[in-house]
Parts: C-alpha cells; sequence; structure tokens
C-alpha cells in the first residue's frame, strides 16, 4: 500500500469511531479518507454530522468495495468485531481495531491468520489508549533486556480511585461520574472488575515476552469490594490504592503476571497517574524503568491512537510477532510468593488462604485484616473468595525489590 | 539484511561502546555481534576487557572488511564522526550513530547521502539517552496533530540542578560530581551552555515537524550564570528552575523553539524529573500530553537505546522524514512574545533589551531582576548580553496557556 493512499472501511460510529472521523477531517497529510461506515441504524441521531451515503447497516456495502484497502473496527461487541476482523483478514484486507477483550480471546488465531493470509492487523489503540505501549515493546523493546511492564492501563477505575483518594466522593458517585463523562465503558463490571486491565495486559504480555497467556489463567481482581477502611489503612501508610496489571520475570526462564488493586508508596511513577491518565513502567536490564504517560480513556485519545494505526498502514507496518521466535523465552508461573493486604468480616480468609507467613493481623468488631505473604498459585485456587463483598485484597510489591531498585 | 544476522564495525569505545559490547553479549537473541572495534590506541587500559584481536586503529580493517554490514559510531569527536559516518553512507554501509553535535549540523546532507546511497543512518541514542523519543516521533506521532515537544533533554545539567535544589550543593562541587559520575561530556560547556539540549532538539524538531533549523538560528542560553539569589527566587515561587528545551506551533503556519532555563512550576511533569532523568512532553490535538521519563546519560542507558537501533536493522528499518515532505510545514519564526526572568548586576539589562512590557522590578544593591515581556528575535539579537556572568535568564512560560491547558 505503500505511497498509496488508504480508502477506510470503518465498523462503528459510537465515541471513538466519530473521534477517528473527526480527527482524519483535521489531519492534511494523512492520505486517508473514510468510504464507507457500517453501523446497525443509519437513522440514529448522532453528535458528529456525516454524509447520509457515508453510513450502511449492511456489511457487505464495505466487504465487497473493492477500493476500500483498510478496515478500521471500532465496534462495542466482541463477537461482532471478531467476526468483522477474522472475515477481513481472510480476505487479505489490513485491520485497524480497538477491541482489545477480542483481541485478547483470540490473539494466536489472528497472528495465524495475519500469517497466512499476508495481511495486518494493528491494535494499539487496544492498550492504553493514546501511549504507543504496543508499538514500543515490537519496536524498541524489542529485546532481551525486559524485566517488568507495570502500570495502570485503565482508565475509568482510575478515575474513580482518584475521586474517592484525592477528592474523597464516595465510590458510588464517582462511578457514575466516570460513566457520565464516557471513560467507563457500557458495561462498568468491565473496567471495575479488572477485565479491561488483563486484557491489555494479555495484548502487552505478547509483544513484551512473545507469551500469550489466556485470560482464565492470570489472577484477576478489580476494585468493586473497595471499602472506607481500606481507603483509610492506605492513607495512614502514605499510600493511594491503584488498580495495577503487571507482567514481570521473576528469574532468567520465568514470568508472572497479574491484576490486583495495589498499595503504590509516593516513590512510585504511577502514584501521580490520576484521574482517567494511563500510565506504564517498562523496566529492562541496563536503561532502569522509562515511564510513559498519557490520556487512557476518552473517544479523542483512543482516535489519535487509531490514527497512529492508519498511518502506519502507509508504510505497510505490520507486527512481526519476533519475541514469539526467541529462543529461551520465559515461562508463565504463578508459582511466586506476593505479599497481599487483605481485608475482610464474615469468610473466613485465614481459614481458607492459609498464609505462608503472617506479617499482621488486626481483628475488629468492625472488620479484620491481615498483611501476608501467600503463593499467587493459591491465590488463584481460592479466587472465588474475592467474590465475596466483604472481602477486598491489594497487593503491597516485594517480590522485585532484591533484584535491583 | 532481513532475518541475516548483523555483523558491526565499531568505532569508539569509551563509557557507551563498552557498554554496547556488554549488553550485546547478554542479548541471545538479538542476531548480532561485532566483529571488529577501531580505537585510537589499542593498548589503552579499558574496564571492560575484550579479545586483542578485536581491536585495531585501522578504519580500513573495518570498512574494507566485506563482512561487516552495520557501523556503530560512537566516536567522542564530531569531525571524526562526520568522516567515519559519511564514508558508510557513501559505501552503503548503514550506520548506527550517537553523535548529536554531529549529526545536528549536518542532518540534511545526511538525509541526502542516505537518499542517494540507499542506506540508513540511524540516531536515536543521540536524543534523549534510552528515551525512544525519534523513533516514536517519526513512527507514531506521524500525523499533523503534534502541537509541542518539550523537556529536560540533558541530564548532567538536570542532576546539576537537582543537586542545587534538591540537596542544596553548591553548584561547583555538583558540576565535579556530575563529572565524576560521567554524567558530564569531556567538554562540560556543552552540557551546562545548552548545546546539547540545542542540538537534541534540532534533530527532534526534523522528526516532529519536517524542518531542520541550524543550530545559530536558536536562542540557547545554558544554566552557567546561576546564582544562589535565582534559586531563592525560584524557591519562593514554589517552582525549580530546569534547562528546557522546546518546540512548539505557535499557530497554524509557524513554530518556534529554544533552549533556555526555565521556571518550573510544581503542576508540570517536568518538574518531578530530576537527577540525570530526562523528560520529554509531547502535546498534540486530541491526546493532549503524553510524557516519556527515562534515564538520560549514562553509559548503559545509552548503550540500551544503541541496541534498539542495531536490532532494527535487522529488519531494515529506516527513518523516512516523512514529514519534510508534508505539505504547509510551519515556518520558523522567532517573531513571538516571551515572558522571562532576568536577574543581573552590571549589565544595563533593560536598557539594551527594551522590554515590550515590564511586570516586575526589583533593584537591591546586590543585585537586580525583572520579569518582563520580550519578543524572542530581540532576544537573539541581544544574545550576546547573557555571555555576562552577572546575567542569568530563565523563561516563564506564558504563550501556550490560551492555546489548551
Amino acid at each position: 500500500m505503500s505511497k498509496q493512499s488508504i480508502k477506510i472501511g470503518l465498523f462503528g460510529f459510537g465515541t471513538v469511531g466519530q473521534g477517528v472521523y473527526t480527527v482524519l477531517g483535521q489531519t492534511k497529510n494523512a492520505h486517508a479518507e473514510i468510504r464507507r461506515i457500517c453501523v446497525r441504524d443509519i437513522n440514529k441521531p448522532r453528535e458528529t454530522v456525516v454524509p447520509h451515503e457515508l453510513l450502511t447497516a449492511d456489511a457487505d456495502d464495505i466487504f465487497n468495495d473493492p477500493d476500500i484497502n483498510l478496515i478500521v473496527e471500532l465496534v462495542d461487541n466482541a463477537r461482532a468485531s471478531y467476526d468483522i476482523v477474522t472475515r477481513a483478514l481472510r480476505m487479505g484486507i489490513p485491520v485497524v481495531s480497538g477491541n482489545k477483550a477480542m483481541i485478547a480471546r483470540h490473539l494466536p488465531e489472528l497472528i495465524e491468520l495475519q500469517q497466512k493470509y499476508d495481511t495486518a492487523l494493528l491494535y494499539d489503540a487496544s492498550s492504553c489508549g493514546s501511549i504507543p505501549v504496543i508499538r514500543n515493546l515490537e519496536e524498541y523493546y524489542d529485546n532481551d533486556l525486559l524485566l517488568e511492564v507495570k502500570g495502570i492501563l485503565n482508565g475509568s477505575t482510575n478515575y474513580i480511585l482518584s475521586r474517592v483518594f484525592d477528592h474523597g466522593e464516595n465510590y458510588d458517585a464517582a462511578l457514575h461520574r466516570a460513566q457520565q463523562l464516557g471513560f467507563a465503558e457500557s458495561d462498568p463490571s468491565f473496567d471495575i472488575d479488572g477485565y479491561d486491565a488483563l486484557f491489555k495486559l494479555i495484548i502487552i504480555t505478547v509483544h513484551a515476552l512473545g507469551r500469550f497467556v489466556p485470560a482464565e489463567k492470570v489472577f484477576t481482581v478489580g476494585i468493586s469490594n473497595i471499602h472506607e477502611a481500606d481507603i483509610q489503612y492506605a492513607r495512614e501508610k502514605g499510600s493511594k490504592i491503584k488498580l495495577v496489571a503487571q507482567v514481570a520475570k521473576v528469574d532468567d526462564s520465568h514470568f508472572t503476571m497479574f491484576v490486583m488493586p495495589e498499595l503504590v508508596d509516593k516513590s512510585k511513577y504511577i502514584y501521580s497517574v490520576d484521574d482517567e491518565y494511563n500510565g506504564v513502567v517498562i523496566r529492562g536490564e541496563y536503561y532502569d524503568r522509562q515511564f510513559m504517560f498519557g490520556k487512557g480513556a476518552g473517544g479523542y485519545p483512543t482516535a489519535s491512537s487509531i490514527l497512529s494505526d492508519i498511518m502506519a498502514r502507509l508504510h505497510d507496518y505490520r507486527y512481526e510477532y519476533k519475541k514469539m521466535a526467541y529462543v529461551d523465552r520465559p515461562e508463565y508461573t504463578t508459582d511466586i510468593e506476593v505479599r497481599v493486604y487483605i481485608r475482610y468480616s464474615t469468610t473466613d480468609v485465614p481459614g481458607r488462604l492459609n498464609f505462608s507467613h503472617i506479617h499482621e493481623l488486626h481483628l475488629t468488631e468492625q472488620s479484620n485484616c491481615i498483611i501476608g505473604d501467600i503463593p499467587l498459585s493459591r491465590l488463584m485456587e481460592q479466587r472465588d473468595i474475592f467474590d465475596n463483598d466483604d472481602v477486598f485484597i491489594a497487593h503491597i510489591p516485594t517480590f522485585y525489590i532484591d533484584r535491583d531498585n
């Protein structure tokens, strides 16, 4: 496609789709135009006005248009997203997608399809909105030095926690406000239970270490059970609670990954990542820590990231997934000890979890709290305990302290 | 060169060269090896021990070796660097270089040579050590949305200012310590007078806006005239003084750029970029601000950046300089008003500078201080005034406040 212009078939015209339309209209040098937009209901009133003939409800109007040489898929439904993306790849049409849930579930198949049909799927917008994490892991941190990628990958939970921590708002009010501002997904549990961050982490891990780990194998807990007592505890320690996703090498041949709230102290870069922002720390041998920070939620930041993927296609860019071919790729493990804070009342947490070591135990009439060390694998086995709404867990980072820092 | 292995001829074996040698030895998947190292004196004792037959004092041993398919140039001398790089490009051999002074001076010619001889020159290590600024500007922020790139690009002045501001050290002691730690260049004036930051800014501007601006056209003042009174003034305002380089669009068809100390207040991302770290803020329409932060000085961080450039050559990566072909590239201007703090004693600053507007004037027996607005072009005309060691200038950012923020 080099040097030619890009003719886009767009699927989905929600916040991000409309953002892409507006942003493309503003860039004189994009050499890209939207030829057709496929939506469910062409007559639905929309904030962004487009020529009526651009809209269609029939996907075939895009797939059968021989002029269209790029499909941009921004539908809010993982099944429909999968159908569109795989159909396009099978036809040899490159695709830009922002659907992290779909991509995180089907990445091995999507990689295979790209290779089989010699075409490209780009999805930098799927992780951390406007921050170019995937592209940098794929191209720039393309070597064996990488030790860890860790960060705040979900803008809406971070917004909620910022409102709670820095503005003294209660949790429900903060959630409601996040939804009003368009930061939270239509199903907020996707954000709040940590799945959005998990899907991004799975995609990041493929490009960081060349390993695909299915969602069900990753310990994932969100923020919905946070209580005033947890906020109080964090404040007393001079910390904030953030929802943190991380993948880290634990030795030369193993890595681990998980998503959970973390007690983040002031000395950490991510401590000051507030509101709807995302922040990612990339740590490696020799270069130590790199920190990238930017808007992680909202239509325009995501649209600008989609634009970067669109323009990359002008130069036939595709992910090479080089690290999947590396020798001595590290193996995934949950066989590591993590230190956690757990607050609970009626659930028998000490009985169920069998800590390796308990550092603190506070029992009061209102609630109890344990600080202890436990294998991540045991947390995985007993993960249903965290569905009980009297139980809240937060990670206390320790396990890399002896590696450097 | 795709899929083949890279055989490197290395010029220069100082801190960074030795770092590259060590880092390459640690990466199993680099598919790159150093075939020959050209140094001035092969018998000089070095910290990193290498097989004696790797070393040569004769550049021809590299240029005449048909196996060598990449030259990595890390010599500490701009003239020698120019000769090596241009000779290699003319032979069609791709080059990785970290010499910002040489690149910033000769970039138009170096771009022409790359095109004429169909080969590549990569130099991401030349700007901000381990932070992938060039690559991201070239590939990811490859569109018309970019408004500004601003940051702390020089690790050694930042280290010195951090020692002075946060540790109450005096300036000379801090400079001495920076040199001991290997953060300062062999000629410290290169850092301290702002030239290192300027050269990086010139390179960044080519990849940010597609425009090459020669060094002599850019207003550049360093930190060597900073006094206790300036530090005191900044502290009273709750600010720090940092050496900041910036390029910014001032309207749709113009941009400006300059390097000078800045009074940075707490609300800014770069406020917390301390010690030898670099921090760069990339601002654009729609995505607002992105912040990248990492180690900007030192052998290993720079070496890891060189490694990224080396590995990019495995996939034939080269800069396309796309933005130089953009329609409606903005024009460089110094015809903008800037607000500055100037402290002076004997020099007739008000007489020479003819401020457009003076906001504050403090006259004391020890020293005087003006806060005023002045065209950048007038500062340029009178730039020799800042060679007087009783005059210190610091920028007070105002001119983009009305654009967003």
